[in-house]
């Protein structure tokens, strides 16, 4: 079955939203085994939403539309499938009576404009919206069917995976894909170390890098395939490999903190709380988060997490030993069985005489105490790395603490990056 | 002049990589006043590239093609453009010779496939590219001008701004715009306070809501009538509009602080360190920036802020005057000119018997000590809410901040939002 996505609205044409619906929908029709043929954006005009329906419906066996079913004016999704098929919008009592409820428990008066959305084309069947007002419509036009739903996330995934792609999905045309999760290894040092698997014929890897992590989608042409691939990339991987599917680092790290009934504490600087906040994402991360302690002025070291002054007098803020005394104070002063540290120098400027990108990392645990000084690759403007220097520490030392708790020795990436490179040629 | 933008790759199409590219181009295209008609993505394949190429042109003057310009055989972009031209791709020697030596600086030894790069559509102009390799190409086709850049978005831009904005820039036609940035009130209640702004046949407003925040873009017919605009929408809004353009709420407290040579500190909970995160997200907040302490855990709200024991016990740690005691202890034990305090459920189970969605924000400074219990809308499946929440929590501290330092007075908004419903019906 192949499938076209259309996008109506024009703040998304105008780039004041980013289409994220879209690349939701890609994936989710993907997993479902349902080939995804173009993906068109139209604005809110009723020729540019029928035009592109028309177009899609030629190309493709079904279509899913989003947005253009609120109640202004500007949404024209219903007036262009009517258009479309040649039928009149016709008022569905039930859902207006729906609507004007919802609008006097939120304590309005029923007006004409909202109940526009109960003005559906006709023939059309209404599918629930778990997560809002509007429903969705499947409609079979002559060329395909034409799914169409609200344009907020929320609901159009809601309808998408209640109504619609149960009806779509494809069990035998289903690709077998799963994706890895790696961190801390530059994507050419991951190609060539799973070169062995880009040889096989019934495999195909995508890399999707992101800062100081790197996505591996394996994707096969059977279960069985996907399966000795996934075993084949772990040993080619080994501890680089931190997850699969939909993990993250940090719920990988609450996992195996949760596992030993363990907990940590973190101590920043230049991360700013970044680091506690990323870690208490993970919902249940009160059983393995225990807090932290922001010390953004270099006195806070010492006030709060008692680093040496004399070592902030010595050697300032950016320091590797400081690094593991913060790490030490967090485990200490907030009862901890881990203590994090991060310090270092997000920029714009350099800070105690270290350059934009310097950061030491300190880990203080059962197994003592030690710091980590990762390379960080850097734009040529360094004034526009300040968030991917945090962001960087920040799985930097996510990783440092996942490889303490399993008691794995963090490998000294550069040396490794340059041989790997050499390798390459 | 009306331009369309086509998007070539598999990874978009399926969504493993939102479209962002697209929505920079659409929002610099606006802003440069070219038209944009519609947005295509297709996959790496001759026939789609082709199809959606000649489908663009028809129907605009200008297209502006991402992705496809790579050196590996799934590069297709320059074989569909010689295809439609009907003409040959050409080796460019120059060009061959840079890419060899670029190799050979990387130490790799030129394999024949880096050098498809250079070979390019004969009679296309070549396009510098000043962040990469690729060349962008701009090629007369029958029907309008093809612009052809890399999918790397720092190489598509750089060529954007140095190459193709300058030729395409219309200044006539160019629409005056401004964002005006606003916390804390509901979308509708802002439109009903713009009501009068939206009367006018010269200006045109949209809408764009965040967690807590509405981004409201002002599109006028020219500068005069933009200003008039701006002017009558800050009297209508008053102080819940606090930025316009690339103005964040952190960096607008950020920038009222340091007017004062004032500093904050915070006391987090729920957040987790996410507003600390969000204050040092602004270049230079270590002049305003003491720092916080994540007291995740009840206990370390007593032991590391000073939190009431008893006070922790009787209430819990989900309270309106445990958020003030924790604002009170950032300021203090921080040396802090403002201390701002958070607490409250995120979820996804309820705590202290208190129910996911409650907030509590303390806030402590010069002016005294208060507590503000914001209202947050939620979504009806509450497990999903926690990221949302956090976010929310964040806005509305630095909100509050923010009022406090201009000694406004917070508005109500619950009632408020009551108030301006009815006034909408």
């Amino acid at each position: 079955m192949r499938a076209e996505i259309l996008t109506v609205g024009d703040e998304i044409l105008i780039g004041d939203v980013v289409n994220g619906n879209a690349a939701w929908l890609g994936r989710e029709l993907t997993a479902a085994g349902v080939a995804v043929g173009r993906s068109a954006v139209v604005g809110d005009t009723l020729e540019a939403i029928s035009g592109a329906l028309a177009a899609a419906l030629a190309a493709a066996d079904v279509v899913i539309v989003t947005g253009g079913l609120g109640s202004t004016s500007d949404d024209l999704t219903r007036d262009a499938l009517a258009a479309l098929a040649g039928v009149p919008l016709v008022r569905d009592e039930a859902l207006a009576g729906l609507i004007r409820d919802r609008l006097e428990r939120a304590g309005m008066r029923p007006r004409p404009m909202p109940l526009r959305m109960a003005d559906v084309p006709e023939g059309a069947t209404m599918l629930p919206n778990p997560a809002g007002t509007a429903p969705g419509l499947r409609m079979e036009l002559p060329g395909g069917t034409v799914y169409a739903l609200p344009g907020v996330p929320g609901e159009m995934k809601a309808i998408m995976a209640a109504s619609v792609l149960p009806e779509l999905a494809d069990g035998d045309a289903a690709p077998a894909v799963l994706t890895l999760r790696t961190a801390g290894v530059w994507e050419t040092v991951l190609a060539a170390r799973l070169a062995p698997l880009e040889e096989r014929k019934d495999v195909s890897l995508a890399f999707l890098p992101e800062p100081s992590e790197v996505a591996v989608r394996i994707t096969a042409d059977s279960r069985p395939a996907l399966d000795e691939a996934v075993l084949q990339a772990r040993e080619l991987l080994g501890a680089v490999m931190y997850g699969t599917g939909e993990q993250s680092l940090a719920s990988v790290v609450h996992e195996l903190l949760a596992a030993r009934e363990h907990t940590v504490a973190v101590a920043e600087s230049l991360t700013g709380g970044l680091l506690g906040a990323e870690l208490t994402y993970v919902p249940g991360s009160s059983e393995t988060f225990a807090g932290g302690v922001t010390a953004y002025e270099t006195r806070l070291k010492h006030e709060l997490l008692g680093v040496s002054a004399s070592l902030l007098e010595e050697r300032g803020a950016v320091d590797p030993e400081v690094a593991v005394q913060m790490a030490e104070g967090a485990r200490e002063r907030l009862g901890a069985v881990y203590g994090l540290g991060v310090t270092g120098v997000a920029g714009p400027g350099s800070q105690d005489g270290k350059s934009v990108g310097t950061v030491h990392i300190g880990i203080s645990g059962p197994r003592g105490s030690r710091s980590f000084t990762p390379v960080l690759p850097l734009p040529p403007d360094l004034t526009q790395a300040r968030a991917n220097i945090r962001r960087m520490t920040v799985v930097q030392a996510l990783d440092l603490l996942r490889h303490e708790i399993l008691g794995v020795a963090m490998i000294r990436r550069w040396e490794e990056d340059q041989e790997d490179r050499e390798g390459l040629t």
